[in-house]
């Protein structure tokens, strides 16, 4: 079907290849992008627009020789079809079929994985040590978005690597519309000068000759002490490039072959760190991506004439934003922060409502959670709208600057549980671990988007200290009925045989178990828990005492969780029970696949509760 | 007994000093803090060289208006000085008594707490966005030092607050000699046409004055176009503090007063984020820390006159570095790696004889661990050597790089449990909870020195996957017996009316308290437990079989503890038990005081633990 791409199943076929085949396998893998992501979902933009870049990287470079090491790697769909993984495409973020993001071991190419952003210099610094330290010689390739370069790591990083004299390439992809302007005749002609040998022989004389040019006139003299003064004075250990050592190369056209290759060839030869810097579009060669590389970021199926139609769909993120602007409306105080995540944290809205109110701080939230605590000291209401994987990197932060200072912080905690398709580098299964044994902070968890906005409400209006809402990734409720909101434990279904404490979105799998072990005339008690720390003891006590078979259900590990703090609360309180089960994740990593097809696994259905307890149940009984 | 400074207790008496009063006050400070210090202990060099800057800062600013925001707060001394707080300086880092860093609300000059590194931009960031938002009108200081400019977090701080347009007045507090040589004519001219009027229509105009002067010679044009070349296209976004919109002024003269209260007038008046680079002379004054800044950083008491005399005292830390020598001596694939503290975690010793596998990353936790993960997918066995507090700094990391990837990475996490006199900010109590519900990670805790050192040993040559050995700030015994490791529960005291499981510091505790029981024909037994994940369920199980008082005991919160790990186990194997209490600390953040103090307050001693169990025995017997 493909003339060119069906010969090609690993970086040495590619070597094979004339340059006009080269330009056909790249319109090629575009039309097998389009056709596999619109059927399967997955991260369609990015990949559009590293497609002359990976072809290049694979042709420079001897992969697995040489190490490549992606940054995120949802830009690693190109690198994937290049080392015979085409045919995997059709399982793309399936259950058991490939990931969409790098996995390491996944294939002898993928030296190192990624799903988080910013982590790539760091790995490929530790890889050129360990070269050296063992002698061998071997290319060290780290391929960064500009975006992931605003995260704080990186630049710990490029601070880092610049101070030694280690061969890293850092391939800096810069898809960015605001820096393409920077393409011109200039920067290509210093590109060149700057690798060239020539240059740094210019380089080491630039300031005597500038010295020399101090004769030229005042208004001459002034500007030049100026630049030299940028130059040499302008710095902080480790910020510039070059008075870290690092050599730069760029700014490249990255869909130009010919360029790249040169660049790689340059690259090569430099001593020391080198970033190359390459330009490239974001969705090229699909007009509505172009356009909205925003929305073809990731996508789900869709068709690809028509492109993308936008669903109606109501999640808990929609409830989030639109909330919040309702909060921002009656309480000026209110603000939003993203990390770089507008769309996906649903605050689009509120950016566009109150610009003023609203802080995107880049890839960054060590930064965003102490500029809130920040704000918070000023009197103001900062709500973090962050997916709960993310905040993962501020953990520090949420305790040093927040919780220790007891200040006002509102975390918005997106995605929370499995998240799907995307897998163990994004899964929210940590959150209640991380942040219960924190002191000072409060955890809700709604069961729905009226819930959640009720929760938001009460956060913004009420609460005083630190707050975190947890809620999943999935379509929810929204009535916008002006229920009341209700903190305590409350009990949806009676019962005396057992019960269950459920949270979130686990509630409803309770109630239906419950439902249905009634057929049986077994009765479970279910009660919801709208907030887990601090834990209402008294109630839970209550609504334990005489109760046998105790259970907690939850869509995170069962390790250090919320059944963890029902237990604690129970045998501090000398409850005896005759058993207690929490249903939850292992303490292992959770693989991808449908959410529906990863609780199943784990247990967090209906069947696989009431099967439980059924058992349970019946082998006291003595039917067993 | 001091003429000026007794008459000093706020900014405002500050300000009614004349120059020669200020010089003499200056100098005053200076006896006032080793007069202080050398008696508490306390940190003495940073603070020493920070005098002249801390009185301009309080001269030219007027706190608490204006917000005074300090980084890593031992920096912070003068500023107590002079905000009333000298009397409580007998009771510095004292139990009850004034905290060394900065305590947020401890003094209404006191705007942000500081205990970890790099915080400051952040918070000044959020606070200036504040007063945006409420049309306030004030300034915001940030003062930050060189140091705590390579951690990630402030460059996420700088990248995003230079595209704001926020007045943010960032201090540079350089005191690295490497980069005082940078003092000089040009960059004193430089400062000043920077900050001038003229500045900026010179600094617009550059560009078209270098084009202007492409006409005087190849050699000048080449050097020219490099040099601009330099300043244009030299960036990534954020990374270049003009680029940013920062405005840079310095380098300063941090012991100048005169040019300090300049800068910082000239400061004020610039529009938009500006940064003042200070030089400064950690130690200043005191010709014993002028010369071992490091040794004088964090001091106990020592003698005015004579110095810092060292003491040959065994530490975990000389263990852990002593043994890693050893390590590295047999495996050549063992590294050291340290954040910035080679002398606190012991590897001074490593640095000098391994120079080649020793890398120091600087104040960067987050690239630490993912370098790490880097250096093992090439076969070497990296060591990571750091404190428990800064390492909740890469929580993410640690998840995501090292133990998702299942990476033989070492953690040996040093200032495990309370740490004394540094108190909140920097104990170590969160350790086993942000790390034990990570998968795939093993975690060891050692009763001894030989004991780490075995351990050491272990998951250097034997251990695979990601393992984090914990230890406290104390000394210890090391005799290098020859014993051989166990990992396994070990009884060390026989018993039947209870069970105390103890973890490293806690096993000679619950010992000595199981001895005391035994006088009251009370028989406990003791079990120590070197590893704490992967449990040894079966030998626990087997430990606790027919015992009806459990007891857990660790230098650690309760919260998602080592008790829990316990508890879990016992619960999910459907042991019954009367009693069940874990010894540690509650739901709060710990206060500084000597680690003796903290231990009784919070009942980790061999009496409190003898009473509780006593009184719990006792009663069940029907005594009471």
């Amino acid at each position: 079907m493909y003339k060119i791409l069906d010969k090609v199943n690993s970086p040495i076929d590619l070597k094979k290849l004339n340059e006009a085949e080269i330009l056909r396998l790249s319109v090629e893998i575009r039309e097998f992008l389009l056709d596999t992501v619109s059927k399967t979902g997955g991260h369609l933009a990015s990949n559009l627009g590293v497609v002359e870049l990976t072809i290049a990287l694979h042709l420079s470079f001897d992969s697995p020789s040489d190490r490549l090491i992606w940054d995120v790697g949802h830009q690693s769909y190109i690198h994937k079809i290049l080392t015979g993984r085409k045919s995997e495409f059709c399982s793309l973020r399936k259950l058991n079929g490939m990931s969409g993001f790098l996995k390491i071991n996944d294939n002898e190419h993928d030296i190192f994985g990624a799903g988080h952003s910013s982590t790539s210099i760091s790995a490929a610094y530790g890889v050129a040590c360990a070269r050296t330290i063992k002698n061998e010689k071997f290319n060290v390739v780290a391929i960064i978005g500009d975006g992931a370069l605003t995260g704080g790591m990186a630049f710990e990083a490029l601070n880092n690597i610049g101070h030694t004299n280690e061969n890293v390439i850092i391939v800096l992809n810069d898809n960015e519309m605001s820096i393409s302007e920077n393409i011109g005749g200039v920067s290509k002609y210093l590109s060149k000068l700057r690798t060239n040998k020539k240059y740094f022989i210019v380089k080491n004389k630039a300031h005597s000759i500038l010295d020399k040019a101090n004769g030229f006139g005042t208004k001459l003299t002034n500007g030049i002490k100026t630049i030299k003064g940028s130059i040499k004075y302008l710095f902080v250990p480790g910020i510039f490039f070059e008075d870290l050592g690092i050599t730069y190369i760029g700014p490249i056209d990255g869909h130009n072959m010919k360029e790249l290759s040169d660049s790689f060839a340059r690259a090569k030869n430099v001593e020391g760190p080198v970033l190359v810097h390459v330009i490239t579009k974001k969705g090229k060669g699909y007009l509505p991506a172009e356009n909205s590389p925003d929305l073809y970021h990731g996508v789900g199926t869709f068709d690809r004439n028509k492109g993308i139609v936008k669903k109606n769909s109501i999640t808990f993120s929609t409830v989030l934003g639109e909330s919040l602007v309702n909060c921002a409306r009656l309480n000026e105080k209110v603000l939003a922060l993203t990390a770089a995540m507008p769309t996906g944290t649903g605050l689009t809205n509120f950016k566009n409502t109150f610009p003023k109110r609203y802080i995107d701080v880049g890839i960054a939230e060590q930064h965003a959670v102490t500029a809130s605590a920040g704000l918070a000291i000023e009197g103001l209401i900062p709500v973090f709208a962050v997916y709960s994987t993310f905040l993962q990197r501020a953990y520090d932060q949420i305790v040093h600057d927040v919780c220790l200072q007891n200040l006002k912080v509102i975390f918005a905690i997106d995605r929370s549980g499995v998240v799907g398709a995307d897998g163990e580098t994004h899964n929210g299964i940590f959150d209640i671990a991380y942040l219960s044994h924190i002191p000072n902070i409060t955890i809700l968890v709604p069961r729905d988007g009226d819930n959640l906005s009720l929760m938001l409400d009460y956060a913004v209006n009420v609460h005083e200290g630190p707050i975190a809402i947890r809620y999943p990734r999935s379509t929810t409720t929204f009535n916008k009925n002006i229920d009341s909101l209700n903190l305590q434990p409350r009990i949806l279904r009676q019962g005396s045989d057992g019960v269950i404490f459920a949270i979130g979105n686990m509630i409803e799998v309770a109630c239906l178990a419950s439902k249905k072990l009634q057929e049986e005339n077994i009765f479970i008690r279910v009660v919801e828990m709208p907030r887990i720390k601090p834990l209402d003891e008294k109630l839970v006590l209550e609504y334990t005492s005489n109760i046998d078979n105790v259970f907690t259900i939850e869509d995170h590990v069962v390790k250090s969780g919320f059944g963890d703090i029902i237990l604690d609360t129970l045998v501090k309180n000398n409850v005896k029970f005759s058993n207690f089960n929490k249903f939850g994740y292992p303490d292992k990593f959770i693989e991808h696949g449908s959410i529906e097809e990863i609780h199943k696994i784990y247990g967090l259905t209906e069947d696989y509760v009431y099967n439980y307890i059924y058992k349970v149940i019946r082998r006291k009984d003595g039917e067993n």
